[in-house]
């Protein structure tokens, strides 16, 4: 049977929840990354130095793993320097959130003013603390992304020291960046590397596969493929797994949200071996990650296999992307 | 109170389904409207003269009124002359889906060869009977009815004297074809006056709101805002009001449609009144109608009076657009 190994899987974008819902979910990735950059949208955000720790502390409560490290992130606001230095050591990055574009982000950014946030950056590109955006304006669903491409511009030019990461892109618009400006990085999900908008609207309607930002176009996804695929050293893994309890998924008026978690690192295997690139897969789901962000997590080796795997219906009540159908990879020794 | 009357208002792009469905939503129509062009996706599809002849009469029964004219259609498929001959007084219409394209429309048509289809839509010129088409391609969910102009030029000028309705129109394209082709007419339905891709997956997603064509983006619905509140000569009210049981709008894979019937005047005054355009309203909602069709329904008198109206959660099961939510508009004497 054809198998892969992966060397310390990282997952740099990820959704653990809180309280029953992490309980729920951590474990499932903590079972096959070695880290995850976790997200600060809780309600409230993540905020103060006591915050991280005490959220990293329910982390590790909820799914004890030797093997696996939760790398903090604080909810942007503006801080000053001196926070900034007391917090640095506990968090690996600060995310931003224009306010209310997505789950839990209404004490976002409202409006993108430099010199109100100038102190704030500039401290973090000073200690070297990136910053991590969602990169959406309040327009047409279609255009959010492309249109936050000249606020990515003028965060990458005004501090080119400062590391942006532009979260879960979704356009060629935002692919096209990356070879723009030094200083700008992104992630990309997997989901992303499989759908288009056609998918959640264009037969049914899918609410397992409605996310912000929502899936593009077809050259998107074309544009997402080749730098995923040559593992573009700009690039890294982010799952955005964002689970919701199915109630919410299934529902008038459902919460947005992929949750992949458990069958990333499979779907990954399935889509750099279609297109004869799994040799880039370490570099997509580790390499890149580990020299953008100086980070050395501990030693993990995954083994998947080419085998049918058909995806449960949920793992502990979620439902993840793809459930009941079957994929080409599996985990090895799961069943 | 400011009161607006419309006289004998006509429905051009109606479902009505079939059995309970059948008696839940045909007498939310026929109360307000004087007529309705009835759509023929039933499973299985309307096709022979008896077929249009026994739905007639479980549409009449099903909703008894003497000011209510049920205006049939056949599902299109190559017919010969003759047979067209001996159904015309029965039908006002023939309605061709492209094969898969929506609701019940597996044994549309799967190739536009305009030889293979000449002898039926030769005849329905000569015979005059309009042909009446859901305008998608198969491509990516929003290039679909921009890319079927070609089709429908290809159609109006292989067939310059047979009246060609494209149906529930979404796009820009499709609103300057009117003006190119003489024989090219359009119905637009209340909800593609209302709503954009925004209210349907920009923020939560919203299965009431999802249907084929999916509503598009800002400039195209000023585009049919445009043609629509002038009441174009060549455009007519179509709700395409389709009705699901809840449970299938509400869940995993919910079915296309939005169900409006019962609100579609209250909505349209309140449109039209917004944009100050409320003396067009008549000509959108039935003159053009009467004009384009040649048909003359029974005379029938409709009064809204504008005053705050809450649409109901459902109507005998069937959950409308806006359920819940305040319109400005209400039928004189309905709480």
């Amino acid at each position: 049977m054809k198998t892969h190994t992966l060397l310390m899987p990282l997952d740099m974008h990820l959704h653990l929840r809180d309280g029953v819902m992490l309980e729920n979910v951590a474990p499932l990735s903590t079972f096959t990354f070695s880290g995850a950059l976790v997200m600060p949208n809780l309600v409230p955000p993540v905020e103060t130095l006591a915050d991280v720790r005490a959220y990293k502390g329910r982390i590790l409560a909820a799914a004890p793993n030797d093997f696996f490290e939760p790398y903090m992130t604080l909810f942007y606001k503006n801080y000053d320097k001196a926070f900034l230095e007391s917090v640095a050591d506990d968090i690996l990055a600060i995310k931003l959130y224009p306010a209310g574009i997505t789950t839990n982000s209404e004490g976002g950014v409202s409006s993108f003013d430099i010199e109100e946030m100038r102190p704030t950056l500039q401290a973090m590109s000073d200690l070297g603390i990136p910053l991590c955006v969602h990169g959406e304006t309040d327009g047409f669903v279609m255009d959010r992304e492309a249109e936050f491409m000249n606020i990515y511009e003028l965060l990458a030019t005004s501090f080119p020291e400062l590391k942006i990461v532009m979260e879960h892109i979704t356009t060629k618009e935002a692919v096209a960046m990356l070879d723009k400006f030094e200083n700008l990085y992104a992630t990309i999900t997997v989901h992303h590397l499989l759908i288009t908008l056609d998918d959640v609207v264009g037969g049914m309607m899918q609410p397992h596969l409605f996310c912000k930002p929502i899936a593009k176009r077809p050259e998107d996804l074309d544009a997402l493929l080749s730098v995923a695929l040559e593992a573009h050293p700009k690039v890294m893994f982010g799952s955005d797994s964002a689970p919701h309890p199915q109630h919410k998924k299934e529902s008038c008026g459902c919460a947005a949200g992929v949750f992949t978690a458990p069958i990333a690192l499979q779907l990954l295997c399935e889509i750099f071996d279609q297109f004869g690139k799994l040799s880039n897969l370490q570099a997509f789901v580790s390499d890149n990650a580990q020299n953008i962000y100086g980070i050395c997590p501990e030693f993990k080796e995954v083994i998947l296999e080419q085998r049918a795997f058909v995806v449960p219906d949920n793992y502990n009540g979620v439902v993840p992307m793809y459930a009941g159908k079957a994929i080409g990879w599996a985990l090895q020794d799961v069943e």
